[in-house]
């Protein structure tokens, strides 16, 4: 592999959206999500569990004034506390103490993260003065040798980096760097990054190869795609050897874990015990998704990073065999990952159940980084496919359309009565949750969408790919000079795309535009160029050619209504059939189509239209079908078993909305997959 | 109701069986399980968890033993272990402790019951010997007041009856007297049936009314249906008081649970906490079936044989309520209750998932026991329609065909790789188990198949009921005098029947014959008497007129085949159909149909036939069917998803066996729920 043929992301700041879908998410994001995180952050939400999140920042640094003070008479608390969350004794009577999950620091860094990207596409000065202050605060909870963590400040720092395992030091790490970049390149500002270094630093001078040092790797991975990202910033090689590290070492025996946990090591079968973690194996000796979705991807998505960054092609065919099991046989309709709530995680190959799924937005999320990784290492629509699919389907659903509430499971059918009556869907909610405890996936959200038109393009040198069509202006330098690229589009619903090329000045050398030809379009054209300029390879439309200042290329990807049916092996969904339009994959819910969704059916051939229709101000086509419904027959007479009969149907017209607009007209079944009509 | 109309069960001893189908499964209880049952209670199968029962007898009586020698000096246990199980530091060193589940004395009782019914039908000295011995053992443990549970004679018995919740003394106490009075009638021996009522003297001693006495009834039912047996063997009337007492007071507010356990007392909806033990409300105020679903039935059949000893209509009332929650909205097809592994537990309405069943084989025993005394209270054939599909379906599929291995969870569907990889399935198993640490399943199925021939009839002064065709001789006294009555019958297979009358002298009065029509025939044909004699009421035809010595009936009851269907509330089959024949429920095993069952499909009106087949020696017609295979498309081309086009079906030969003698032939995929095809 070249790893000078890889394209790359671009920076938020380069891509300015200017999309009707996707400015109103922002918007949302904007003036709901993030003026409510941090309220959340600073526990002054009436009926929400608490964060104490920005209370663990403050308490540090009460403790670092107090040693201040006190010079050699201060004692250090020493390691008092090794559970997972802790509650206050007393609910509001909050001591010098830690409290919450202990991953509770990365709140912050995941808002102030979001904050950045916001302030790219939208300045706002009191919310930037918010957010230094709140950073003065995280560099005052900074202890003098740059460790930073708040669980341990307060516990006791002797037991620092002694459960890499489960208590997220390197989680929170990950997410620092992530938002402490962000930050730096909205305004400017380094104070963040500064502190995200120096707790880098740290890390880097207890973990890794040496000696002295441990050789330890996050258990909840972020922190490699992360490191490598600074590394980009800052030009410093030790921030890439120390992702590098935590790459390699992974899996390796005898295993990390198990040092840190001798009595978790049982005789016996044990790589399930570390393939929650993916480290059962080597990651080049992985061939299949599994444990914890999110922790998956997040490793995948570093792994991809690191394979272009070092050229590595042990690690790219590791990547593409993991990219195929994710997606080839563990990923719902949606774009959601992660069939079981046990772990978090994926289940076998092909056991996508719909009702008791998982799906959690942040797996989507992350499927996402991973997609767009695949996508800087080569060009191939099925990656862009998939990550427009998350995007607009296992993303987006969970986030209510007035942005004030959310999912963090992502079900493809929901029987409100079984969600309050059937523990084992305990964890399926039928509406969306103002917030959670264990908030990960309303900042996760927060981030992605204010950022989301990074995932839109990678450019090489000589050549821009156009990944998402997502409405939007952007400059980059060609070999023809600096060039201002005009995206317009309509989608998700609508597929006519204008993309107007301008230039300062003269264009005096070829470059190539890389066109996306979705997958679910078959008959799709275009026009603004000549045939001979142009090649089709791995779903990508390459236009190589000398532009001239205010051309305009016309594409149209028409939506039409397609019922799909997943492969056989898929035992949850044979006999159904789920309706999609473009990216975005339609639902039925009973306030449009009444109780009993599963008596619902279709042909595979069945008629549909669309009408427009608009749910909270959201607008979009509706979806009709001609269907049938079964007739129900009276329970008194039948029981619970009778002799076969044909099913008798009566003719209905079904109404299918967009499945990420589910769930926010009050609390209702909804289904993704549908019967087939039976004879 | 007038208490004198209801019908009586009759005893095992008058019934002797003489039917190929029972006799063999008697052999194999008498063979196999009776004796590997014996080991097992003495901790002498090596590969099996111990159940430690006849060492805690056994450490009973040498702790009376000090008792008696020591005399002043002796000092009793005090109160030290409130675990619900426990094992040996090291395994095979047994202090004189208690170790196991906290109801392993009941394994002894279930064990002593089978023996007794085992005994009637088959003499076995060396049989009865190692029972009398063991017998002794048992009476030995025994308290000088009459206390008997070596759980707490071995931890202290100032904590006696503290803990009727959760640590199943009067649950013991229930198999204690059901297992004496089987020996003794089968024996005539009453050691253990005086021990029995001595620990009963204890408890009415203790519990019930009046002042002094704690207001408890147990946490797991069986008590009350044991105590009125008891009341009906010895004439007692306190035994019959007690037990209306456990009825009469469960549910009662306060919870009696919430004096022994204030600590679960907490705000709120508290309904959960005491509907796993039917204790929600008071039992004639209770509408649905809820909760474990063994107890519910020990309760309701407790409930119903009190109606019939008390002539109670608002306990019958309740107890018809009950059954129709049960049989209309929660049952399988196959008999099986509990529809999740949950609190082993009934689900919610309708709520019946084929691959998370539990359907445990005690709960459709326990089902069979609420049958039956259903039927004492008024004969309606849809009790025995319920009691026989329990017997030949969710009951005999707990035990292997070689009587060595057992099913203490009966799903309805399962794929092996789901057993072994989903953890929400880690309660199913593909195969049958040796045996349990909590071995309730295995020898209630001894006690049942061994007394199997109780369920078949019931009687009044003038009426014998036949409510299952089960080969058999029996005598009893009619107006007209003794009589004899034997049936012929090749059920579940065959429907032809007949029953010779026959009579010690001249029949000198009318009689009625009471002749069950299963509600799964329709075309039913009769004859051996005149019309004139006979009236059909609620599926039962009754003959009563004078018989003649050696007359014979014949019915004959076509088994044809019949493909079923669901109620269309339960969603879980929706568009899916099950084959039976006569009682018996069908299923497709993957060793007669190949690997993916779920591909397979059936037309509502496909043609069947069958043909003789075996396994493991079991004689039965499969069921052969014109069914389709729907094609695989390879992977690779299609992906998970793709666009909807006909299901391609290829015509197969669908092979149906007997659902419980499924997983005979080694670990494989089953379903008795078949796709309806598709158009």
């Amino acid at each position: 592999m070249d790893k000078n043929r890889c394209s790359r992301m671009l920076q938020v700041g380069q891509v300015k959206i200017e999309d009707a879908f996707w400015k109103g998410k922002q918007k949302l994001v904007r003036e709901e999500v993030i003026p409510y995180q941090w309220k959340a952050l600073n526990d002054q939400i009436p009926d929400a569990a608490p964060s104490f999140c920005m209370h663990n920042f403050r308490a540090a640094v009460r403790l670092n004034n107090r040693r201040e003070e006190q010079r050699e008479n201060f004692h250090p608390p020493v390691y008092s506390y090794r559970g997972f969350e802790r509650l206050p004794e007393k609910p509001g009577e909050l001591g010098d103490e830690f409290y919450g999950f202990v991953f509770q620091d990365s709140d912050f860094y995941k808002w102030v993260e979001a904050v950045g990207y916001s302030l790219i596409q939208h300045p706002d000065a009191e919310l930037e003065a918010t957010a230094d202050q709140a950073i003065e605060i995280v560099a005052a909870a900074q202890q003098p040798d740059g460790y930073l963590d708040t669980y341990y400040i307060l516990n006791g720092q002797d037991q620092i980096f002694t459960n890499l395992r489960d208590f997220h030091e390197l989680y929170c790490l990950g997410h620092l760097i992530e938002g402490a970049i962000a930050y730096f390149q909205a305004t400017g500002k380094d104070r963040l990054l500064q502190v995200a270094c120096r707790y880098t630093d740290y890390a880097a001078s207890k973990l890794g190869e040496g000696e002295g040092k441990k050789r330890g790797y996050p258990g909840h991975e972020i922190a490699e795609m992360a490191l490598l990202q600074l590394y980009e910033v800052t030009g410093e090689p030790r921030y890439l050897e120390l992702s590098r590290f935590f790459i390699n070492e992974r899996g390796r025996r005898p295993y990390y874990f198990d040092f840190e946990h001798p009595e978790d090591v049982k005789p016996g079968d044990d790589s399930l015990r570390y393939s929650y973690h993916q480290a059962h194996l080597p990651v080049r000796e992985q061939t299949e998704a599994v444990g914890h979705a999110v922790r998956a991807v997040y490793l995948y998505s570093g792994m991809a990073e690191l394979a272009r960054v070092d050229g590595d092609d042990s690690l790219l065919k590791a990547c593409r065999t993991l990219w195929d099991s994710t997606t080839g046989k563990k990923m719902y309709i949606t774009g959601g990952i992660g069939g079981t709530h046990i772990g978090e995680a994926f289940s076998f190959d092909y056991d996508l159940p719909s009702d008791t799924a998982y799906a959690e937005t942040c797996a989507s999320i992350g499927l996402i980084f991973f997609a767009g990784r695949m996508l800087q290492l080569e060009a191939d629509v099925r990656y862009a496919d998939v990550m427009e699919k998350a995007l607009y389907n296992g993303v987006l659903s969970g986030i209510a359309l007035d942005g004030k509430s959310f999912f963090y499971v992502n079900p493809l059918s929901v029987d409100p009565v079984a969600c309050h009556k059937d523990e084992r869907k305990a964890h399926v909610q039928p509406v969306r949750q103002k917030w959670f405890g264990c908030a990960c996936c309303p900042p996760n959200l927060a981030r992605l969408i204010s950022s989301v038109g990074r995932y839109a393009y990678t450019s090489t040198e000589d050549t821009l790919y156009i990944h998402l069509y997502i409405g939007s202006n952007l400059k980059l330098q060609t070999p023809a000079g600096e060039v201002t690229v005009k995206v317009r589009s309509n989608f998700p619903y609508n597929g006519k795309v204008s993309i107007q090329v301008g230039g300062q000045g003269a264009a005096s050398g070829k470059w190539t535009l890389a066109l996306r030809i979705p997958g679910w379009c078959k008959d799709w054209k275009s026009s603004g160029f000549s045939v001979e300029d142009a090649r089709l390879e791995k779903g990508y439309l390459y236009i190589t050619r000398e532009w001239k200042p205010d051309e305009t290329l016309e594409l149209d990807f028409p939506m039409e209504v397609r019922l799909m049916q997943a492969n056989p092996h898929v035992r949850e969904t044979e006999g159904q059939l789920a309706v999609t339009r473009g990216p975005v994959v339609y639902c039925l819910e009973e306030k449009d189509n009444g109780s009993n969704l599963h008596l619902l059916a279709l042909s595979y051939d069945a008629k549909t239209r669309t009408e427009p229709f608009s749910i909270e101000g959201e607008q979009f086509p509706a979806i009709l079908a001609d269907g049938w419904r079964e007739k129900q027959q009276p329970d008194a007479e039948n029981g619970l078993y009778c002799e076969a009969a044909p099913v008798e149907y009566e003719p209905v017209e079904l109404k299918f909305v967009p499945y990420y607009t589910w769930a926010n007209r009050g609390e209702n079944e909804m289904t993704v997959w549908v019967h087939r009509k039976t004879c």
